[in-house]
């Protein structure tokens, strides 16, 4: 019942090439090695596709940018990447709650929820996923951050303590299950969180 | 060299009987599994006393009282249980610089430090310790801050926020290492952090 295997695209799943599901899973293991030993920085696409064994070319084609091999070797949606530093655009007087709603979204929509989870419980039990959490947010969190409010002193320390305290509200809610927090809804947390969010960014 | 075993005090380290270490452990195992099961306020010391099989007066010998007992199960030490409710006496006024101040301490002091990455570590990973820790917090907690904050409307849902958003800064801090967080001191975090739990707390 099934096709000759030799017949023309029989064996080959959504049109990859043979061997294109190996090469695409040494890449992520290669990356996510040099981006916890180099850092975000450091790391680049010419040498984890030499450590990989594979060309540069093939890396851009396979996932576009840093950024979004980044967000693949963490095991995170390329829209995750971008959510919160999105935030940080538009009127200075709500980017608190728009903060806050970003972090929502990002732990309750299904498509960024679980590879959130799977990020964060990483990051608190593996000293690689740590490093690779630490030069993330150095390279893509402060440096939308600080650009934007030049004039900001302790810019690097306001906008860690913000982003950590959403994270612990997030963690509270979604892993550890706090009943109080688990059935407010959105608009009830913003209503409470935003206005300490914005406090803690802007002074 | 060493005494022969049948000289009195021979294997007894510090005055315990022999088979206490064993019996201890017993009382903590059943403990864990009844606080999981049936919450804070449904374990009894006399039904983890069953489960262990030994008498509840053995129980409240080894550790003095219910909320002991909870903390030892948690291998958190007792001081850890009291420091954050005790941060809720006093002037109100200032209960949201005494919450991040009791948070800190916790996090950074060699006694509490270690237990509370335990604590925490499991809770994020094991769904029995996770249920352990929303217990706590329900009988804990809430039933310390609520009778002092009758008015407030959204109690239990403030009293966890504050919580969560300090708990997210710590794990940044202390686990996850996030430098800014790290090369900042309590001074500076107190500074930028109090005011924003404040809001949260007290309307």
């Amino acid at each position: 019942m099934t096709k000759p295997a030799d017949e023309p695209g029989a064996t080959r799943p959504r049109g990859r090439r043979p061997g294109e599901t190996v090469t695409r899973e040494a890449v992520l293991e290669a990356a996510r090695a040099r981006f916890a030993a180099d850092g975000y920085a450091g790391a680049s696409i010419r040498k984890i596709a030499a450590d990989a064994g594979v060309d540069a070319a093939l890396v851009i084609r396979f996932h576009g940018s840093k950024d979004a091999l980044f967000a693949a070797a963490m095991a995170l949606p390329p829209e995750a990447a971008t959510m919160l530093t999105d935030a940080l655009e538009g009127s200075r007087d709500e980017v608190g709650e728009r903060m806050v709603r970003a972090f929502l979204r990002l732990w309750t929509d299904p498509a960024t929820a679980e590879p959130m989870l799977v990020m964060f419980r990483s990051a608190v039990t593996n000293e690689q996923a740590a490093a690779s959490l630490r030069s993330f947010i150095r390279a893509r969190v402060l440096s939308v951050f600080l650009p934007r409010f030049p004039e900001v002193a302790d810019g690097p320390l306001r906008a860690t303590l913000a982003s950590s305290m959403l994270l612990g509200v997030v963690v509270g809610r979604q892993i550890v299950g706090i009943e109080s927090l688990v059935d407010a809804d959105h608009e009830e947390l913003v209503a409470l969180l935003a206005p300490a969010v914005q406090r803690v960014l802007v002074p």
